[in-house]
């Protein structure tokens, strides 16, 4: 069942460690198969070099273990996104660490050159902080809600990635693959937006001319990056 | 005799140089086999790549060596370390980089972020500076006395490394696999943390609550991370 | 046809990855014929790990491709350096994170040191904005028109560098792996030109004489580094 | 002919990039052998991947070439220091970028913490900027001029290592492995000094009691560290 989905799951998970993008276990991956609405998910505190397709868990979008070990704790977050964002295929939840630094710094990440421009049509939020109540209440599902609320006035299509406040990210995508690659750019316009910031006393996002035709010259109905 | 325990403190010493967290021979590890209140701890001197099992330094807990070569000139802290906090299985003392950084600038590291929330319980707090006559008397035991005296109001279980001021940094586990994994944390946090201090002005500590979830989730009663 | 040059143009191309100069995609490099005026480049959105030489695209000055796949979208700016910039052998165009942070802040880099005074006789020049009407327009022949509008008074030979405001870094050289080399070196000199800002309030050029003394021991005309 | 002195400093001069110590090939590693007062060293311009035995060039103090290729441009600096530091066996000159860093800021590196007391018994100093007729003169050689004169009242023994102002580092010991040894400690405490500085905003050197602990626990007539 979903072998095809397990084998982009259990292998995007394998990425994370090897593009510097994790430590420990603190990150997961996670992808949806549109007709059966099963979700493939990352076992909670199974580390990625003992992770096997077998371990991998899968779960209904109400949250029902289908098979495998126990799923990540992060899991009603993934959930409520596939729920709430019909169209992604993949999501990735992680500590790495410049873009957990501007998380704890409860900051957005402005659009700073055509790096970002190129993948982020604008700044990556970062999420008010969650209330006592949200935090007590049901920590995980919460954590969605609060994303959710980021992108009221936003397109998650757009802005494929999240930092929620104090404590790390979540990037998507259409597909597993996708979701990894922002995560990827994420990073790297983190480590970037600092180290512009050092360079810089006051910091100002990008011309906005500029910015639209990086985003559009590859994602635009006009866009003529890439081989077709 | 204590073939087991060599073998980990053996693998926990070269871990430090494939993880980064040690340069030329920074480092060393210890672990204590409980019944024999035996500690068998890294020699003085000798490189991680050259150390066999047959090199370890075994001592009791007067510091008398029982077997193998001289033992590192840390060993008087990691003895009472073992002796004032009894639960511990495993010490690691390094001079990573991030971690070392805090404690030359004689700082506690802040909760900043969920991550430090998912290990440490509060702040990873930096010692007093020794005295002079602190230094000029038994260095490496009184380096161990201002540990203890820095978590005469913490728990050394909730809180399992330290920087001692102008020095470097030490960690703890029940076993030494444990101590390991706190170490790769606190350079983490300490990283993360220098990086969140440079992207805002004025650095606090995280929300108590968010603190209390994370950190409860992973160790509380009704804790729910992990596989069981 | 062309198949030295190809091969050449194809290892730059993969050494980006190699030498950490290159996220992703972000990057590309191309080499010219000067007796054909036929210019080797990399087509756009392909891995270098998948590249091979049937990949690589020829284009003439006037930008018809004449084999291989479609290319990089930074084409007309390569074309453009090589039609004004007549010395030029070989080109690299990427998103090396320190120099793209400086081209984010829109600042030189000043001639810090005698690393920089080695390879560059004085400081690698951010360009100007470029305005929305140039945006706008054919955006990426604009892009090499004020790279050539900022060379009005310096010589593309002295300074083999630039950074485009917002954008990233251009680098040249008498052949591809001149322009490699020189890519190395500017990402070198962006890291150490952050720390040294870092580690000091204001900051001054490098004395004059300094500057001359080892730009010209290497290259000028009693130049006498290296085995000739 | 030195055969023993030539593979010595041959994998020294290799031992630089594997570290992380050089790029391109910023950087040359010398021995010299007491008996004959003959220095083996890096000749000029030549990768390390490629360096063999026989291309090591042999030099006198007078900076005849005895044999081998042509050596490195910074050679009459070595043979200053080897007649002015006359215990010196070995010296490393490279552009590693913390160190050079704090050369390119005109700064001493205090000691901050005990891995610098470990190795230097006090900051690492930084040497006056060259005058313009010291540069337009013998360059090389005032090069180590300048370094004496920083060292007039400072033991060379106790402080293996020099910041060149505006250029790069120069470090030693009494045989090839010692000066490598050096400076990796010098990279290091580069890197944690910089951190140090942005963690906290006044730094202040180190307790000089903590110091003399340090320095003398390993190198004092008492030293106890290590398997001797």
């Amino acid at each position: 069942m979903l072998d095809e989905l397990k084998k982009e799951v259990l292998m995007a998970n394998q990425t994370l460690p090897k593009k510097g993008l994790v430590t420990l276990t603190w990150g997961n991956v996670s992808g949806i198969d549109k007709n059966s609405e099963l979700v493939v998910i990352k076992p909670s505190g199974v580390s990625y070099e003992e992770l096997t397709v077998e371990d991998l868990s899968v779960v209904n979008l109400d949250g029902e273990v289908i098979e495998g070990k126990k799923p990540s704790s992060d899991t009603p977050t993934h959930l409520l996104l596939y729920k709430q964002f019909s169209e992604l295929g993949g999501i990735v939840h992680t500590h790495s660490p410049y873009a957990t630094s501007w998380a704890q710094a409860g900051k957005d990440i402005p659009a700073l050159g055509t790096t970002h421009a190129d993948y982020f049509y604008g700044s990556i939020p970062c999420t008010r902080p969650m209330t006592d109540v949200e935090i007590n209440g049901d920590y995980e599902l919460e954590t969605g809600h609060v994303i959710v609320e980021t992108f009221k006035d936003k397109s998650y299509k757009e802005i494929p990635s999240v930092l929620v406040h104090g404590h790390a990210s979540f990037s998507w995508g259409i597909n597993v693959n996708e979701a990894i690659k922002h995560t990827i750019v994420l990073e790297e316009v983190a480590k970037m937006g600092m180290w512009t910031q050092q360079l810089k006393g006051e910091i100002h996002s990008l011309n906005q001319v500029l910015l639209d035709k990086h985003y559009l010259r590859k994602h635009g109905k006009n866009a003529y990056y890439g081989q077709n």
